[in-house]
C-alpha cells in the first residue's frame, strides 16, 4: 500500500517536532470559544434588539415581553459560558475555577444591563439610515434588508464586550459581520448616534477611531492608520492612530483618511481621496480632476 | 438570585414603553418574509436556469424537462406564499383576504413567463464573462464558479420581481447576492444584455442606473448618487439620480461614477477615478499621474 | 387550472430547443465537483494545519498526531474522488475508468506531501499579520480571527493543486473564500513567505502576479491586467499580464496596480493610486493633492 | 417526451375529483400543527424536569433558575402557538381571532402551573425504575438512558394538556414516545406515582385505563379493550372500556388484560396471559404449564 | 508514540486480508442506494397521497394540483436514481449503460401510474382504522398522529415496487417503517382493502402471507413461518409459508400465526395465542384458562 | 403582564429548594456524555465493520485500508473523549486530571484492539441471519436492511465497552439500538456466535444472559429475570438472573423465558410460551392447545 506509506510520513511531517518547525502556530492546549455558539448569541440579541425580524414570525404586542424574556435567558446562560472560555483562553488555563468563573457570570450580567443603551442607539442608526437612502420605504425595511444595521448591531454589541475588557469575543463578533457585509468596524471603535454606511462593502473602521454623531459613510471608506511605532520585540505599539472624524460628515466611496487628524464637522469628502492631514469643519474635499482623452480608434488605456 | 433580579429589570427596560424608547423600530404585528425560502426559491430558480450546476448531479438531455418541471413547480407553491407575505408586510395586515391571495398568485405567474426571458439575458452574460477573462476555461466552469453570475442571476430575478411591482421582497434577494459575492446591485437599475463584473467586491449600482449592452465593470466601481432632493419630512426623494452608461463602456476598479450624467459608449475609464460629469462617446478617463519619490532610508509616506 | 396552463408553457419555453435558446448554458453531461465536500477537505486541512482552532476542542500535545491522523485520511478519501470529478468534468468524461482513477489518486498522494511545505508558508504569514497589526494581541487570535488567514490557508491550498493541473477545483477553493472575505487571490499567483493582508476587502491579486516575500497589502488594492490580446475566437490569450512586487512592499488601501510591471522591493505605494508603469526600488508614491475647499453654507460637492 | 405525459396524467388522476375518489382523505384547508415545534416543545420540557440531562452540558446549582427560566418562556412561546393551531384545526377554522388566540394562551399558562406537578410525579417514577432494575447503579443513569423515562415524560405532558382539552396534540406527544420506545400510553389514562416500566418496548395503555399506585408492568404487556359499543354511523362509542389497575401490581411480559375489569392491589400476573375478567387483591396468575416433548432426532414443532 | 502503533496494527488487522477472516462481510465495490434519498422520496409520495399533512401548511383546494406536480416531479427525478443504483447493485455492476438506465425509467414510470391506486387503498385504510379506535375523533387525527398509517403508506409503496421486480429497495421502505412503528410487514405480503392495525408494535406480517379485506390485528400479532425447507447450500427456500388471512378476521394482540393455513372469514382470534392449524370461517379461538391462585403472603410467581 | 407573573411563579415553584421537593432528580454538576457524538462514534465503528454500507459510497479493494484508517482515528479521538466523560460522570468529578486522562486514553487503546474481534462474531452473524430468512437474497442485503444487524453491532461494542468497565456509555450505546429496532440486548449479556434474531421487535435479553452459538430468537421473545432479592436500602442486587441458552436452540416469537435457568442444546421453543423451569437438549416446548369455538352469529370474544 505505498499510499498509506505516504500517508503515514506526511502525519509525521507535520507532527514532529511541531513547535520547531511551525513557530507562529502554537498548540492550544486551553479551551476556546465556538464560533457555532457565538453565533447563536448574537442571533439571539439580535431577536431582543429588533423583535420579529429574524424572518420567523411577527411579535405582537402582549408577546414582546415573553419574547425578550426568552431570548434575555438564552443570552445570559451562553454568553457567560463563551466568556469564561475566553478569559481560560487569554490566561492560558486549562481549568476553571471558582473566581473565573464569577468573573464570566459578573460580565455577563453587566453586558445585560447595556442592551437598553445599544438598543437606543440602534434605533438611531435606523432612523439615519432610512434618511439617508431614497430607495427606502420604511424603517421595517431598513432593519429588514440593509446590511449597515447587521454590522452596526455587531459593532455595537462587540463594543460594550470589549468595554468590560473581553478578550478576543468582540473581534470574533465584527469578523462576522465583515464576513458577510464586507464592513470591518474594530470594536475598540468608539461611534456615535445616528450613524449611517451607505452599500458599505470595504468599509474599514479602525480599533481608535472616534466618530460623532450624525456621520454618513460610503462603500470603500478606510478610517485607518498610516503608520505605527513598533516596540522593542518588533511588535507595533497599540496607541491611537486613527482618525477622529467630528459630526454631521459625509464621505463618500473608496476615499482613505489615515492617522491621527481630525476631519472638522460638516465636512464633505468626495470618493477616491487620499487624506493623510486633519482638515477644519464645513470643508469639501475633491479629487483633483481627471486626464480625459477622445479616442475613436479603440485604442486601451 | 441576584442574577435573575438584574435579568428581570433588563426584559423590563427592553419592553415597557417600547414605542416610546426605541421609536425607529416598529413592532411587527404582520407576517414577513422568510429569508431560508427565500434561498430556496432563488436555488429552485438557479436550477432552472443552469440545470445541473448546483454541484449535486449532471442533468441528461432527457431529464431536463423533468428537472425544470419539479423545480418550476416548487418555485410557484414558494413564491406565492411570500409573495403574499411582502404583500401583507406592506399593507400592515395580519390576515390574508381571497383578493390578496389571488393578487399574489398572478403577481407569481407573471413572473414565472418572464424566467425564459431571464435565463436568455443570463446566456448573454455568460458569454460576456467569458470574453472578458483569459483564465477562463470554458463556459460551464464560468457558471460554476464565478461570483458575478450568481450576482447577475440573483439582480436580473429581483429585476424582474420589481418591475411586477412586489415590494421588498427584491431587495432581499440582491442582499443575499451582496452578502456572498460583495457585489451590490440595486433591483430597480436597468442593465442590458452580455454584461460582465470581473471580480466584483466592491461594485455598486444604483437605483435608477441604466446601463447598455456589452458593458464591463471592474471590482470596486460605484454607479452612484453624488446628491439628493429632500421631502418635507426629511426624507430624500426617490428621483433618477444615478448615471446613463451607454453600450461597450469599461470601467476599471475602484472608480466612483456619482449623478444623473451619461457616459458615451465605447469610453473606457481607468482605476480610481472620481468622476461626476458626463463624458462623450469614445473616451478615456485617466486619474492625474501621482507623485514619485525614491527613498533609500527606510522613512513611510 | 389557468395556472398549471402556465407553468407547463413555461417548463416547454425553457427546455425545448435549448442548445439553439441559449447556446452559452451548456448542458452538463458529465459529473461535477461537489461544494460541501469541498467545503469539508478545506476544513479538515484546516485542522492539519491549525490543529484545534476550529472552535470544537482543544488538541493537547499527545492528541496531535491523532487529531492530525484522522484528518489527512479523510482529506485523502475526500480529495481523490473530488479530483477524479474534476478530471471527468474537464475531459467531458460520463464515466471513470482505470487510468483516469489512478491519476487521480496519484495526484492526491503528491497534494498530501506538499501540506508540511503549506503549514511553513502559512505559519510565515501568521508572523507577518501578527508583525503588522497592533491590535493583535496573539499568533492564537490572529489565527482564530483573521480573515486574511483563511483567505492565504485557500489559497495555498489552491496554489499547489494548481501546479499539479487539477482543473476547476483551485478556483472553487479560493472563491469560497473570496466570498467569506472579499480576498479574491487567483490560484495561479505566486506568493512568497511572510505575506500580510489587512482588514482585506476588495483585494485582488491576479493569475500570473508574482509576489515576494515580506509583502503587506491593504484592503482594496488591484493587482491586475490593464489589457490583454485576443485570439482568433475573440477570447483573451492567457499570458503574463499582472504585476512582478518584489521583496518588503507595502500597498495601501484601494491602490490598483495593473499590466506586467515591475514594483520594485522596498516600495511603499500610498492609497488611492492607479499604477500602470514599473517602479524603481525604494519608491514612494503618492496620489496628486486632493482640491479642499472651505464652506460655511451647507452647499454639497 | 413520453415521460412527462404520463407525469401529467398521473397529476391528474391524483388531484381531479379528489373528495370523490378519496373519500377518506380530506384535504386540509386548516392550519396544522407542526411536529418539529412539538419536537422542540417537549425537549424543553425535558430541561425543565431534567435540567442537563440532554447531554448538552452540566447545570451548576446557580444556573438553575437562569435554565429553568429560559425553557419556561421558550415552552409558553411555543405551546401557545401550537395550542392555537390545534384549536383551528378542531373547529375548522381558515384564520384566527382574538377570542381564540386568548383561550390559546390561558390554557398555555394552565398548563405552565401544572408543570412541578409533573415534575413530582416524575421524581417519583426514577425512584420505582431505579428500585426494579438491579442493573441500574443510579438515579442519574436512570434519567439518562431509561426509554420508559421518556415515554413517561411524554405521557405526563400530554395527559396534563388532555385534562385541559386540548385536542390532537396530547396525541401526538405519546405517538413521538412511541415511536421510539415501541411504549404506547394513550394520554387519557391516568396513571399514579412510582409507576414503572421494564423495557417497554409493545407495552400498550389504553384510553380510559386507571392505574394506581407503585404499578409495574413489563414489555409487551396490553391494558386494552375487548370490544366496544358502536353508534349510529358505525363509529365505536368513547365509554370506559380499559382495565383499572389497583396499586402495588406487578404484570409480566407480553400479558393482554382486556375490558372494563379490575385487577385487585398486590396482585402479580405472569407473562404471557390472556386475562379478560376482574381478579380480587393478592391474586397470582400463572399460563397453564407447556407442553413439552422431548426429540433427539431434529424434527421442527 | 504507543497509541499511533496500536492504531496501525488495528488498522492492519481489519483490512489485510479482508475475504479470508471475514468471508459474509463482502466489500461493495457497486452503487448502494441512499437512505437519505429514498427517506426524501417516500416523504414526497405522502405529500401526493395525504397532501398537506406532513405538518408544513394547509393545501387549498386550488393549490393541490401545484402540490400534487411538484412532489410527483420530484419522485420521479429521485426515484429513476435510486431504482438505478438497486439494479446495479442486484447485477453487480460498477457503471450504468443506456439499457439499465432506460429500465431504471420505465419502472419508475410504471410506478407512478400505480400511485393512484396506492392512494385508493389507503383511503379506505383511513376509514377502517376510525372504525375500529372509540378515541379518533376524525378522518384527519387518523391520517396525522396514527403510525399504522405510515406503516401502511410505507408497505403499499413498497408492495407496488415489488411488483415490479425492483431489487432490495422495497425492503428498505418497509424497514424504515418498521424502525418507527414497531410494524414489519414484507413489501411481498399481498394485504386488501379496509386494514386496520392497531397500536402496531411488534406486527410482523411475512413475505407470502394473504390477507383479505376488513381484516384487523392489534400489536404484537405475527403472521409468520412456522419451518421452511434449506436448498442444497443451506438457504432456505423461498416458497409460500405465511397464513392466508380471509375477510373480515379480527387477531388480537401477541398472538402467533404460523404457517401455509388459512383462517376462515369472519373469524376472532383472542390474544396471545399460539395457532399453527387452519380454522373454517367464524371461529372463536381462545387461550387455555390461566391458573390463578390467591396468596396475601407477598410471594412471587 | 399577567402572563409573566405565572412565568416567574413557576419557575420559582420549579427550582427553589429542589432537591428537597424532587428527591430523585439529583442536579448534575459533573460532565455528561453527548449523545450525537455517541451516535457518531457507532456510525464511524459501523463503518470499519461494514465499510461502505452506510449508503453513501462502495468503497474499492484499495481504498479499504484508506477507509478504515480515517474512521479507526476518528473513534480514537471521540471514543477517548466520551469515557472521559463518562470516568467523570461516574466518580462526580468536575473537572479530570491526568491520571483519569490516561485511563481514559488507555481503554480506548484496547477497545480498538476488540475490534477485528467484535468484525469477526458479525461476520457469523450476517451469515446465520442469511440462513434462517428465505427472503434474504444476498449477505449484501442482510447487511444493509436487517434491523438485527444494528442492534447486534451496537450489542458487540457496548458489550466489549462493558468488559471493559466503561459506565453507562454501554447502556447508552444498546439503548440507541433498542429505539430504533425495539430489540433490547443489555450490555453485559454474553451472546456467542452465528446468533440470529429475525423481525425483533419486543426481543429482551437481560444482563447476565449466557447464549452459545447458533441460536436464534424471533421477535417478542424475553430472556428475563423472574424475581430478584433485595439489598437493605430496598435496591435489588445484580446476581445471575437470567436464563442460560445452550447451542443451536430456537425460540419462537413472543415466549417469555425467565430466570437462573437452562434451555438444553438442540431444543425449540414455541411461541407465547411462559417458562420458568430449566429444559433438557433436545427439548420441544409447544404452548397448550387453544380452545376453539365456532359462531355464525357474529358474536365477539
Amino acid at each position: 500500500m505505498i499510499h498509506n506509506g505516504i500517508i503515514q510520513n506526511t502525519i509525521t511531517e507535520l507532527t514532529h517536532n511541531h513547535a520547531a518547525k511551525y513557530p507562529y502556530i502554537p498548540l492550544h492546549r486551553q479551551h476556546i470559544p465556538s464560533l457555532p455558539l457565538i453565533n447563536e448569541i448574537v442571533a439571539s440579541i439580535k431577536e431582543v434588539i429588533f423583535p420579529g425580524y429574524s424572518g420567523v414570525s411577527a411579535i405582537e404586542e402582549n408577546a414582546l415581553i415573553l419574547h425578550t424574556g426568552e431570548h434575555i435567558y438564552k443570552v445570559f446562560n451562553l454568553l457567560k459560558h463563551q466568556i469564561l472560555q475566553t478569559l481560560l483562553f487569554e490566561q492560558r488555563l486549562n481549568e476553571a475555577n471558582a473566581e473565573i468563573r464569577d468573573k464570566a457570570d459578573e460580565i455577563s450580567c453587566a453586558f445585560l444591563e447595556r442592551l437598553p443603551h445599544i438598543k437606543a442607539m440602534l434605533s438611531t442608526d435606523v432612523k439615519a439610515m432610512f434618511n439617508s437612502d431614497p430607495a427606502a420605504k420604511s424603517y421595517s425595511e431598513v432593519i429588514f434588508s440593509y446590511p449597515s444595521i447587521s454590522a452596526l448591531l455587531n459593532y455595537r454589541i462587540a463594543h460594550e464586550l470589549s468595554l468590560l475588557n473581553v478578550p478576543i469575543l468582540p473581534r470574533i463578533i465584527t469578523e462576522l459581520a465583515h464576513s458577510t457585509t464586507g464592513i470591518d468596524i474594530h470594536p475598540g471603535a468608539t461611534i456615535g448616534s445616528y450613524f449611517s454606511i451607505d452599500h458599505g462593502t470595504g468599509v474599514v473602521i479602525g480599533q481608535t477611531t472616534i466618530i460623532g454623531n450624525h456621520v454618513t459613510l460610503y462603500q470603500g471608506v478606510t478610517l485607518g492608520a498610516k503608520s505605527f511605532t513598533v516596540d522593542d520585540e518588533g511588535h507595533p505599539q497599540d496607541v491611537p492612530r486613527h482618525p477622529i472624524i467630528e459630526d454631521h460628515v459625509t464621505i463618500y466611496s473608496n476615499s482613505s483618511i489615515l492617522g491621527r487628524i481630525t476631519i472638522g464637522h460638516d465636512t464633505i469628502i468626495g470618493g477616491n481621496i487620499w487624506l493623510t492631514h486633519s482638515v477644519p469643519p464645513y470643508s469639501r474635499i475633491l479629487q483633483t480632476k481627471a486626464v480625459m482623452l477622445n479616442f475613436t480608434d479603440g485604442a486601451g488605456i
